[in-house]
Protein backbone atom coordinates (compact mmCIF):
# COMPACT_ATOMS: atom_id res chain seq x y z
CA UNK A 1 0.00 0.00 0.00
CA UNK A 2 1.00 3.28 -0.78
CA UNK A 3 2.89 4.92 2.36
CA UNK A 4 0.30 7.95 2.77
CA UNK A 5 -2.57 5.90 2.45
CA UNK A 6 -1.12 3.54 5.04
CA UNK A 7 -0.50 6.87 7.38
CA UNK A 8 -4.08 8.22 6.87
CA UNK A 9 -6.11 4.57 7.25
CA UNK A 10 -4.31 4.05 10.13
CA UNK A 11 -6.78 4.63 13.56
CA UNK A 12 -6.72 2.75 16.55
CA UNK A 13 -9.42 -0.19 16.70
CA UNK A 14 -9.80 -1.88 19.70
CA UNK A 15 -12.78 -4.69 18.56
CA UNK A 16 -11.76 -7.86 16.57
CA UNK A 17 -13.47 -10.48 14.48
CA UNK A 18 -12.33 -14.10 15.42
CA UNK A 19 -10.35 -14.51 12.53
CA UNK A 20 -6.82 -15.48 12.64
CA UNK A 21 -3.68 -13.41 11.12
CA UNK A 22 -1.36 -15.18 8.76
CA UNK A 23 2.04 -15.98 11.07
CA UNK A 24 3.40 -14.38 7.36
CA UNK A 25 2.14 -10.98 8.32
CA UNK A 26 3.12 -11.07 11.87
CA UNK A 27 6.71 -11.68 11.02
CA UNK A 28 6.65 -8.70 8.50
CA UNK A 29 5.26 -6.36 10.83
CA UNK A 30 7.68 -7.94 13.33
CA UNK A 31 10.69 -6.74 10.60
CA UNK A 32 9.41 -3.66 10.45
CA UNK A 33 9.31 -3.27 13.55
CA UNK A 34 13.11 -3.82 14.37
CA UNK A 35 13.95 -1.25 11.79
CA UNK A 36 13.23 2.09 13.81
CA UNK A 37 16.20 3.94 14.63
CA UNK A 38 17.74 4.08 17.96
CA UNK A 39 19.99 6.39 20.06
CA UNK A 40 23.52 4.86 19.66
CA UNK A 41 21.90 2.48 17.66
CA UNK A 42 21.96 1.36 20.90
CA UNK A 43 18.52 -0.88 19.59
CA UNK A 44 17.51 -1.83 23.12
CA UNK A 45 13.75 -2.24 22.40
CA UNK A 46 12.52 -5.53 22.22
CA UNK A 47 9.20 -7.12 21.68
CA UNK A 48 7.25 -10.21 22.95
CA UNK A 49 4.40 -11.55 20.37
CA UNK A 50 1.77 -13.44 22.15
CA UNK A 51 -0.73 -15.73 20.10
CA UNK A 52 -1.55 -18.21 22.44
CA UNK A 53 -4.94 -17.39 24.33
CA UNK A 54 -4.09 -18.35 27.79
CA UNK A 55 -1.18 -15.85 27.75
CA UNK A 56 -2.68 -13.28 26.16
CA UNK A 57 -6.16 -13.56 28.68
CA UNK A 58 -3.08 -12.82 31.60
CA UNK A 59 -2.09 -9.55 30.01
CA UNK A 60 -5.26 -7.56 31.07
CA UNK A 61 -6.30 -6.78 34.66
CA UNK A 62 -8.67 -9.16 35.98
CA UNK A 63 -12.44 -9.13 34.26
CA UNK A 64 -14.12 -7.72 37.27
CA UNK A 65 -12.10 -4.96 37.21
CA UNK A 66 -12.19 -4.52 33.62
CA UNK A 67 -16.30 -4.76 34.14
CA UNK A 68 -16.57 -2.08 36.69
CA UNK A 69 -14.42 0.11 34.44
CA UNK A 70 -17.09 -0.31 31.78
CA UNK A 71 -13.92 -1.41 28.94
CA UNK A 72 -13.79 -4.56 26.76
CA UNK A 73 -11.01 -6.45 26.55
CA UNK A 74 -10.03 -6.39 23.38
CA UNK A 75 -6.37 -7.34 24.20
CA UNK A 76 -7.75 -10.64 24.68
CA UNK A 77 -10.01 -10.57 21.53
CA UNK A 78 -7.02 -9.83 19.10
CA UNK A 79 -5.25 -12.70 17.43
CA UNK A 80 -2.32 -11.31 18.51
CA UNK A 81 -0.57 -8.84 20.39
CA UNK A 82 2.87 -7.57 20.35
CA UNK A 83 3.95 -6.27 24.27
CA UNK A 84 6.66 -3.69 22.99
CA UNK A 85 9.33 -3.61 25.91
CA UNK A 86 12.85 -2.04 26.02
CA UNK A 87 15.90 -1.61 28.22
CA UNK A 88 17.39 1.48 29.57
CA UNK A 89 20.40 -0.23 30.87
CA UNK A 90 21.29 -0.98 27.05
CA UNK A 91 21.37 2.75 26.31
CA UNK A 92 23.43 3.47 29.33
CA UNK A 93 25.84 0.92 28.66
CA UNK A 94 26.11 2.28 25.29
CA UNK A 95 26.82 5.21 25.90
CA UNK A 96 29.44 4.20 28.38
CA UNK A 97 31.53 3.42 25.30
CA UNK A 98 34.60 5.30 24.09
CA UNK A 99 33.00 6.37 21.23
CA UNK A 100 30.67 8.21 22.85
CA UNK A 101 32.38 9.98 25.22
CA UNK A 102 31.87 12.97 22.79
CA UNK A 103 28.23 12.81 23.41
CA UNK A 104 28.33 12.31 27.27
CA UNK A 105 31.09 15.26 27.34
CA UNK A 106 31.57 14.63 31.06
CA UNK A 107 27.39 14.72 31.87
CA UNK A 108 26.26 12.27 34.51
CA UNK A 109 23.45 10.05 33.27
CA UNK A 110 20.75 12.10 34.91
CA UNK A 111 22.10 15.05 32.42
CA UNK A 112 22.66 13.13 29.68
CA UNK A 113 19.34 11.49 29.76
CA UNK A 114 17.13 14.62 30.25
CA UNK A 115 15.61 12.71 27.21
CA UNK A 116 15.20 9.25 28.05
CA UNK A 117 16.20 7.92 24.35
CA UNK A 118 14.62 4.58 25.21
CA UNK A 119 10.96 5.57 25.28
CA UNK A 120 11.15 7.79 22.29
CA UNK A 121 12.84 4.58 20.55
CA UNK A 122 10.18 2.50 21.81
CA UNK A 123 7.67 4.92 20.68
CA UNK A 124 9.11 5.00 17.03
CA UNK A 125 8.92 1.00 17.24
CA UNK A 126 5.33 1.19 18.64
CA UNK A 127 4.60 3.70 15.20
CA UNK A 128 6.19 1.52 12.81
CA UNK A 129 4.20 -1.77 14.43
CA UNK A 130 0.82 0.53 14.13
CA UNK A 131 1.45 1.02 10.24
CA UNK A 132 2.62 -2.30 9.35
CA UNK A 133 -0.23 -3.70 10.54
CA UNK A 134 -2.59 -1.64 8.21
CA UNK A 135 -0.35 -2.27 5.45
CA UNK A 136 -1.09 -6.12 6.09
CA UNK A 137 -4.75 -5.43 5.58
CA UNK A 138 -5.28 -5.55 9.54
CA UNK A 139 -6.11 -3.29 11.89
CA UNK A 140 -4.59 -2.91 15.58
CA UNK A 141 -5.18 -1.00 19.05
CA UNK A 142 -2.80 0.27 21.65
CA UNK A 143 -3.52 -0.26 25.44
CA UNK A 144 -0.60 2.02 27.12
CA UNK A 145 1.08 0.00 29.78
CA UNK A 146 1.52 3.51 32.09
CA UNK A 147 1.36 2.64 35.76
CA UNK A 148 3.44 0.75 37.66
CA UNK A 149 1.30 -2.29 38.59
CA UNK A 150 1.06 -3.06 34.48
CA UNK A 151 4.92 -3.54 34.80
CA UNK A 152 4.46 -6.43 37.55
CA UNK A 153 1.71 -7.93 35.70
CA UNK A 154 3.80 -8.50 32.23
CA UNK A 155 6.21 -9.80 34.76
CA UNK A 156 4.14 -12.52 36.17
CA UNK A 157 2.41 -13.35 32.68
CA UNK A 158 5.19 -13.12 30.01
CA UNK A 159 8.82 -13.78 32.52
CA UNK A 160 9.63 -10.24 31.42
CA UNK A 161 12.79 -9.45 33.40
CA UNK A 162 12.99 -6.68 35.47
CA UNK A 163 15.78 -5.31 32.97
CA UNK A 164 13.00 -3.64 30.48
CA UNK A 165 10.61 -1.68 31.20
CA UNK A 166 6.90 -2.95 29.35
CA UNK A 167 5.75 0.18 26.98
CA UNK A 168 2.47 -1.02 24.76
CA UNK A 169 0.40 -4.17 23.99
CA UNK A 170 -0.42 -3.68 20.74
CA UNK A 171 -3.49 -5.83 19.78
CA UNK A 172 -3.38 -6.80 16.07
CA UNK A 173 -5.99 -8.38 14.14
CA UNK A 174 -9.05 -7.96 11.60
CA UNK A 175 -11.32 -5.22 12.95
CA UNK A 176 -14.88 -5.99 13.88
CA UNK A 177 -17.94 -4.42 12.23
CA UNK A 178 -18.88 -2.61 15.58
CA UNK A 179 -15.10 -1.35 16.02
CA UNK A 180 -15.89 2.49 15.80
CA UNK A 181 -18.25 2.17 18.42
CA UNK A 182 -15.78 1.38 20.36
CA UNK A 183 -14.89 3.93 23.33
CA UNK A 184 -11.90 6.37 22.27
CA UNK A 185 -10.66 9.59 23.34
CA UNK A 186 -10.70 10.43 19.36
CA UNK A 187 -14.20 10.25 19.21
CA UNK A 188 -14.89 12.45 21.75
CA UNK A 189 -11.73 15.08 21.15
CA UNK A 190 -11.00 16.86 18.31
CA UNK A 191 -7.68 17.31 16.39
CA UNK A 192 -5.56 19.67 16.49
CA UNK A 193 -5.00 21.87 13.81
CA UNK A 194 -2.25 21.96 12.27
CA UNK A 195 -1.46 26.12 12.50
CA UNK A 196 -2.32 25.05 16.49
CA UNK A 197 1.26 22.47 16.73
CA UNK A 198 3.55 23.86 14.15
CA UNK A 199 6.03 26.59 14.93
CA UNK A 200 7.47 28.62 11.88
CA UNK A 201 11.32 29.26 12.50
CA UNK A 202 10.75 29.67 16.13
CA UNK A 203 7.95 29.13 18.23
CA UNK B 1 5.97 4.77 -2.77
CA UNK B 2 4.89 1.17 -0.93
CA UNK B 3 5.18 0.98 2.49
CA UNK B 4 7.83 -1.55 2.94
CA UNK B 5 9.73 0.31 -0.12
CA UNK B 6 9.82 3.48 2.34
CA UNK B 7 11.01 1.32 5.63
CA UNK B 8 13.38 -0.69 4.19
CA UNK B 9 15.16 2.24 2.28
CA UNK B 10 15.17 4.60 5.59
CA UNK B 11 18.58 4.79 7.47
CA UNK B 12 20.24 7.72 8.76
CA UNK B 13 21.54 10.42 6.85
CA UNK B 14 23.77 13.34 8.06
CA UNK B 15 24.89 14.50 4.59
CA UNK B 16 22.90 16.96 2.51
CA UNK B 17 22.86 18.65 -1.12
CA UNK B 18 22.54 22.51 -0.81
CA UNK B 19 19.66 21.97 -2.84
CA UNK B 20 16.13 23.14 -1.90
CA UNK B 21 13.40 21.08 -0.74
CA UNK B 22 9.68 21.98 -1.89
CA UNK B 23 7.41 23.42 0.28
CA UNK B 24 4.85 20.79 -0.73
CA UNK B 25 7.24 18.15 0.61
CA UNK B 26 7.49 20.20 3.59
CA UNK B 27 3.91 20.19 4.39
CA UNK B 28 2.96 16.65 3.34
CA UNK B 29 5.64 15.12 6.03
CA UNK B 30 3.90 17.27 8.49
CA UNK B 31 0.86 16.50 7.64
CA UNK B 32 2.13 12.43 8.35
CA UNK B 33 3.87 13.83 11.89
CA UNK B 34 0.55 15.09 13.10
CA UNK B 35 -1.03 11.65 12.72
CA UNK B 36 0.74 9.80 15.22
CA UNK B 37 -0.81 8.06 18.15
CA UNK B 38 -1.43 10.07 21.53
CA UNK B 39 -2.14 8.77 24.92
CA UNK B 40 -5.71 9.53 25.78
CA UNK B 41 -5.74 11.69 22.39
CA UNK B 42 -3.91 14.37 24.22
CA UNK B 43 -2.14 15.76 21.18
CA UNK B 44 1.25 16.87 23.36
CA UNK B 45 3.55 16.44 20.74
CA UNK B 46 4.43 20.00 18.67
CA UNK B 47 6.38 21.02 15.61
CA UNK B 48 9.01 23.87 14.81
CA UNK B 49 10.01 23.60 11.24
CA UNK B 50 13.52 25.53 10.56
CA UNK B 51 14.36 26.83 7.20
CA UNK B 52 15.72 30.07 7.72
CA UNK B 53 19.57 29.50 7.70
CA UNK B 54 20.17 31.91 10.37
CA UNK B 55 18.43 30.29 12.75
CA UNK B 56 19.41 26.68 11.76
CA UNK B 57 22.95 27.90 12.59
CA UNK B 58 22.03 29.07 16.23
CA UNK B 59 20.45 24.80 16.85
CA UNK B 60 23.55 22.79 17.15
CA UNK B 61 26.76 23.45 19.49
CA UNK B 62 29.01 26.24 18.47
CA UNK B 63 31.20 25.41 15.46
CA UNK B 64 34.50 25.35 17.81
CA UNK B 65 32.73 22.70 20.30
CA UNK B 66 31.79 20.77 16.74
CA UNK B 67 35.47 20.61 15.62
CA UNK B 68 36.61 19.23 18.92
CA UNK B 69 34.33 16.37 18.43
CA UNK B 70 35.19 16.07 14.86
CA UNK B 71 31.07 16.26 14.18
CA UNK B 72 29.77 17.93 11.00
CA UNK B 73 27.01 20.29 11.59
CA UNK B 74 24.36 18.70 9.60
CA UNK B 75 21.45 20.46 11.09
CA UNK B 76 23.16 23.62 9.58
CA UNK B 77 23.42 22.01 6.28
CA UNK B 78 20.08 20.80 5.67
CA UNK B 79 17.66 22.71 4.20
CA UNK B 80 14.80 22.26 6.53
CA UNK B 81 15.17 20.97 10.06
CA UNK B 82 11.93 19.95 11.78
CA UNK B 83 12.61 20.07 15.79
CA UNK B 84 9.74 17.43 17.32
CA UNK B 85 8.73 19.45 21.15
CA UNK B 86 6.13 17.47 23.58
CA UNK B 87 4.35 18.84 26.72
CA UNK B 88 4.33 16.52 29.64
CA UNK B 89 2.02 19.06 31.26
CA UNK B 90 -0.76 18.44 28.42
CA UNK B 91 -1.01 14.82 28.87
CA UNK B 92 -1.13 14.95 32.54
CA UNK B 93 -3.79 17.73 32.61
CA UNK B 94 -5.87 15.11 29.97
CA UNK B 95 -5.51 12.75 32.94
CA UNK B 96 -7.13 14.63 35.43
CA UNK B 97 -10.49 15.07 32.96
CA UNK B 98 -13.27 13.01 34.36
CA UNK B 99 -13.61 10.46 31.50
CA UNK B 100 -9.81 9.31 32.30
CA UNK B 101 -10.50 8.31 35.52
CA UNK B 102 -10.65 5.24 35.39
CA UNK B 103 -7.21 4.37 34.10
CA UNK B 104 -6.08 7.12 36.70
CA UNK B 105 -7.58 4.75 38.99
CA UNK B 106 -6.68 6.35 42.37
CA UNK B 107 -3.03 6.87 41.04
CA UNK B 108 -0.73 9.55 41.77
CA UNK B 109 1.26 11.62 39.05
CA UNK B 110 4.42 9.14 39.74
CA UNK B 111 2.46 6.01 39.58
CA UNK B 112 -0.06 7.11 36.44
CA UNK B 113 3.25 8.22 34.64
CA UNK B 114 5.47 4.86 35.54
CA UNK B 115 6.11 5.52 31.63
CA UNK B 116 6.16 8.82 30.69
CA UNK B 117 3.93 8.62 27.80
CA UNK B 118 5.12 12.04 26.21
CA UNK B 119 7.99 10.66 25.22
CA UNK B 120 6.79 7.61 23.54
CA UNK B 121 4.30 9.80 21.50
CA UNK B 122 7.16 12.01 20.38
CA UNK B 123 8.80 8.92 19.19
CA UNK B 124 5.72 7.95 17.05
CA UNK B 125 5.68 11.82 15.40
CA UNK B 126 9.65 11.04 14.67
CA UNK B 127 9.01 8.08 12.75
CA UNK B 128 6.62 9.05 10.86
CA UNK B 129 8.58 12.11 10.02
CA UNK B 130 11.27 9.82 9.03
CA UNK B 131 9.45 7.97 6.93
CA UNK B 132 7.58 10.78 5.13
CA UNK B 133 11.07 11.92 4.08
CA UNK B 134 11.75 8.93 2.15
CA UNK B 135 8.30 8.93 0.74
CA UNK B 136 9.20 12.40 -0.66
CA UNK B 137 12.05 10.64 -1.78
CA UNK B 138 14.27 12.69 0.29
CA UNK B 139 16.84 12.03 3.16
CA UNK B 140 16.71 12.35 7.15
CA UNK B 141 18.66 12.53 10.11
CA UNK B 142 18.50 13.02 13.96
CA UNK B 143 20.11 14.93 16.35
CA UNK B 144 18.72 13.92 19.30
CA UNK B 145 18.43 16.72 22.37
CA UNK B 146 19.63 14.34 24.82
CA UNK B 147 20.59 16.79 27.36
CA UNK B 148 19.81 19.14 29.51
CA UNK B 149 21.95 22.14 27.82
CA UNK B 150 20.29 20.98 24.38
CA UNK B 151 16.76 22.29 26.15
CA UNK B 152 18.42 25.52 26.87
CA UNK B 153 19.51 25.83 23.62
CA UNK B 154 16.26 25.28 21.77
CA UNK B 155 14.92 27.66 24.20
CA UNK B 156 17.23 30.40 23.17
CA UNK B 157 17.21 29.85 19.46
CA UNK B 158 13.88 29.54 18.61
CA UNK B 159 12.08 31.07 21.50
CA UNK B 160 10.54 27.25 23.08
CA UNK B 161 9.04 27.87 26.39
CA UNK B 162 10.00 25.68 29.66
CA UNK B 163 6.70 24.02 29.20
CA UNK B 164 7.86 21.61 26.56
CA UNK B 165 10.75 19.31 26.09
CA UNK B 166 12.83 19.19 23.12
CA UNK B 167 13.47 15.72 22.01
CA UNK B 168 14.94 15.86 18.77
CA UNK B 169 15.68 17.60 16.12
CA UNK B 170 15.36 16.01 12.53
CA UNK B 171 17.21 17.28 9.31
CA UNK B 172 15.65 16.64 5.86
CA UNK B 173 17.22 17.40 2.22
CA UNK B 174 18.67 15.34 -0.33
CA UNK B 175 21.34 13.42 0.77
CA UNK B 176 25.07 13.92 -0.44
CA UNK B 177 27.49 11.53 -2.38
CA UNK B 178 29.18 11.13 0.94
CA UNK B 179 26.33 10.52 3.37
CA UNK B 180 27.25 6.87 3.68
CA UNK B 181 30.66 7.63 4.81
CA UNK B 182 30.12 9.87 7.90
CA UNK B 183 30.84 8.52 10.88
CA UNK B 184 27.52 6.66 12.55
CA UNK B 185 26.95 3.96 15.31
CA UNK B 186 25.10 1.87 12.47
CA UNK B 187 28.46 1.63 10.62
CA UNK B 188 30.29 -0.06 13.04
CA UNK B 189 27.74 -2.16 15.20
CA UNK B 190 25.57 -5.27 13.98
CA UNK B 191 22.06 -4.93 13.74
CA UNK B 192 20.80 -7.22 16.13
CA UNK B 193 18.98 -10.10 15.00
CA UNK B 194 14.92 -10.82 14.78
CA UNK B 195 15.68 -14.21 17.36
CA UNK B 196 17.28 -12.07 20.13
CA UNK B 197 14.88 -9.70 20.09
CA UNK B 198 11.60 -10.63 19.58
CA UNK B 199 10.40 -13.59 22.50
CA UNK B 200 7.27 -15.75 21.50
CA UNK B 201 4.47 -15.91 23.96
CA UNK B 202 6.68 -15.44 27.27
CA UNK B 203 10.27 -13.84 27.32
Amino acid sequence: MEFYDVVSRRHMVRSFLDAPVSSESIERILNAARRGPSAGYSQGVEFVVITDPDVRSKLSPPPEVLATKGVRNFIEEAPVVVLVCVSAEIYKSRYREGDKARARDGADDDDLWFVPYWHTDAGAAMMLILLAAVDEGLSAGVAGVMRADGQARMQRALGMPDTHIAIALIAIGHAAADARNVRSSANTRKRRPLDEIVHRNRW
